[in-house]
């Protein structure tokens, strides 16, 4: 920007502060050297493809860079592993179907959906299969849930790791899921006096399995069918999986064939030797299920520098609780020293990622950047060196304290730890 | 279903039926010879893909069925002509991105981000030009809008057509935008005393052209460059779009490259021969922006039958309004002589689609199903019969009219007129 426009830019944002909430500008006038004006683009010229070439869309070619990635050194093999969603590249609120992080434990298993089945039996009057269209005849509801993965950010116990919001925070999307309560289910099924617990089992290889107490299953677990409007993709549990809103990813399990209903839980390997938190004293602490208050900036961060110099900047994140909704989210650009109440933009859902934005002018000096979120509950997002001090640093699951990217005078980021 | 689960189903229907809404379950015993239960699936007893294979994510194989889907002789060629959104294989209210209809008036512009440009100039007191990264400096909202082509189910004016849901009702999607409000672009470049129109032009070959009046621009129209949380794909505008919630599809400019402002309206093809309502007398209405009341059964339909015979039954289909909100539907299963308000489910947003749910229990007889919207303002979705009294069957666009489907006693459904 010429030093002309950089004053008017300023002056519209002080101008408009109060009506955008701390809006700023940014404009151009037209270069009579710039190509993009002075010369035909072959878009402009030419036909493009009709439609009947693509009868499922895809990303445009320039956005070939924006996909999961995976951090080969992570885990011994790619079947059991990990990959992160890229949240530096995404905005407002709705993870899109092609993007949603990947966790399996056996692979991606690809489910014939004429042969899924869904058995509830155990501490029930009526043990039942379910087909798919069997399912689609119970009543259904909509609701968009945020999936955060136990070990999200479980790397920064021990001080700044990843250097990327999406591998660091990446472990998290948002969908709008379509599918059946799955008290309806247990109430065709007929739940027996002392059932207090349930034993959802996944139709992978891994067969996974977790205790999930049957009160949180009364009230609002959904065996889901759809994200975001469509069929589930593969890597998401295809043609089904439970969603237990609030709590921790790997609860959520896909591929669901069969649930069985106790009296106690069933103490396996996913809520023992796994998704239990490690104190200092040894000791673990188990089902802790709920996902605290947390928030996390997006951009910019260590992949998503400011390329634009100094002037009008947008910072913006995403906040979310397992207790309800985000009420508050603050943002600091000193690590700390003063911190500024920003704009929550789009549905305010329970239980869903909210999006979160901060206009400032930015003078070209360092900055050390932090988002700090308070849910409904009231609940605070505290800061890592808090929940060290109670949790010691042995755990990977759990970790919700605050992240901070320091940003440097040409507007790089990096993942840094302060005090 | 076995006699005594069909009991079962029915004593459940009934007992659940004032919580759940008109809700009715069904379920089934396993069988001893059900081979999904006794045979050993592949899914089950192999590893699948690992996190590396795919960076983005597709649809399962068994979904392929699941597309846009044209209709080769609608158009002279498939360059400049639409696909047809999915309705029946979806549900909840977000249209996942690679379902959305298309309409192209020239192929799918690639534009290359780094050369696109947005021009505002004419009646301002200076002429702008934008890059995407000066876009994005400005303060970003994030809203969930239909988008209806003015001329979805333009051929039912002529009585039933199409036959699917699909193809007679599916030029609407439903998007989570992220994108900056034209108001702050036009705030910046400065309004000029005695502007009232402005002319946005899309950098497609097409150069597609409309007249948007300017306080519809002050209200609520967006340059929008996200959906659904990624980058807008090619064929929606990439890398940004004009945004203007509940008015119809054709003004939504794609590609968008300038706007001008002016005075009067420029008059063009697309508001002219194009887009204006042909009344019977031989004169066109003009300037018909808003998309009124209207809702579709989308499930069962043509293309998605009932298969699993008499019993507990869902009814679902989509509403939605240019002039606010959805504020009741009702179903009627017996061509209008009884009507139920049904359950609307899911965040019910200012001019977004909305979902809805009629459960019952169907005694295997035909049915005239059609559903009726009314809006937040009041407005009730008409016959097609009364909207044929005032305005002929010479139009193609803004047929808001109630759409009937026939199902027999197979359960298959046939776009049907009825008086």
């Amino acid at each position: 920007m010429t030093e002309s426009n950089q004053k008017a830019s300023r002056r519209s944002f002080l101008k408009g502060g109060l009506a955008l909430g701390g809006a700023a500008a940014a404009a151009t006038v037209a270069r009579a050297d710039d190509p993009a004006i002075t010369e035909l683009q072959p878009w402009t010229t030419q036909l493009g493809e009709g439609v009947d070439a693509r009868p499922y869309g895809a990303p445009s070619q320039f956005e070939a860079h924006v996909r999961r990635r995976d951090v080969p050194w992570l885990t011994a093999d790619p079947i059991s592993s990990v990959n992160f969603t890229p949240l530096h590249e995404l905005d407002g609120i709705i993870t899109p179907n092609g993007l949603c992080f990947e966790r399996h434990h056996g692979g991606t298993a690809e489910v014939d959906p004429a042969m899924w089945r869904l058995m509830i039996h155990g501490l029930v009057e009526k043990p039942l299969v379910f087909t798919l269209e069997d399912l689609k005849r119970f009543p259904r509801v909509n609701k968009v849930y945020f999936l955060e993965c136990a070990a999200n950010s479980g790397m920064e116990w021990r001080g700044a790791q990843l250097n990327g919001c999406q591998f660091a925070q990446g472990m998290i999307h948002n969908l709008m899921y379509t599918g059946v309560p799955l008290k309806y289910l247990l109430d065709e099924a007929g739940v027996k006096d002392g059932a207090k617990w349930l034993l959802p089992e996944g139709g992978d290889a891994a067969s996974m399995t977790r205790s999930v107490p049957l009160f949180k299953a009364m009230e609002d677990c959904l065996i889901a069918f759809k994200m975001n409007g469509e069929m589930l993709r593969p890597e998401q549990g295809y043609p089904a999986r439970l969603v237990v809103p609030g709590w921790e990813g790997n609860m959520w399990v896909k591929w669901i064939r069969r649930i069985e209903v106790g009296d106690k839980p069933w103490h396996h390997r996913e809520e023992t030797s796994k998704y239990t938190d490690l104190m200092a004293n040894g000791k673990a602490r188990r089902f802790t299920w709920e996902m605290d208050v947390k928030s996390v900036i997006t951009n910019p961060s260590p992949q998503a520098p400011i390329t634009h110099g100094r002037g009008p900047t947008v910072v913006t994140g995403i906040a979310w609780s397992g207790r309800g909704t985000i009420k508050e989210v603050h943002v600091t650009t000193d690590g700390g020293r003063n911190w500024h109440q920003v704009r929550v933009d789009g549905p305010s859902l329970d239980k869903s990622m909210h999006r979160f934005y901060y206009n400032f002018d930015w003078d070209g000096k360092p900055l050390l950047l932090q988002s700090r979120a308070i849910d409904s509950e009231g609940n605070i997002q505290p800061t890592k060196d808090a929940l060290r001090k109670v949790r010691g640093v042995e755990s990977i699951y759990h970790n919700n304290g605050i992240q901070t990217w320091a940003v440097n005078a040409n507007g790089e980021a990096e993942n840094v730890e302060i005090s």
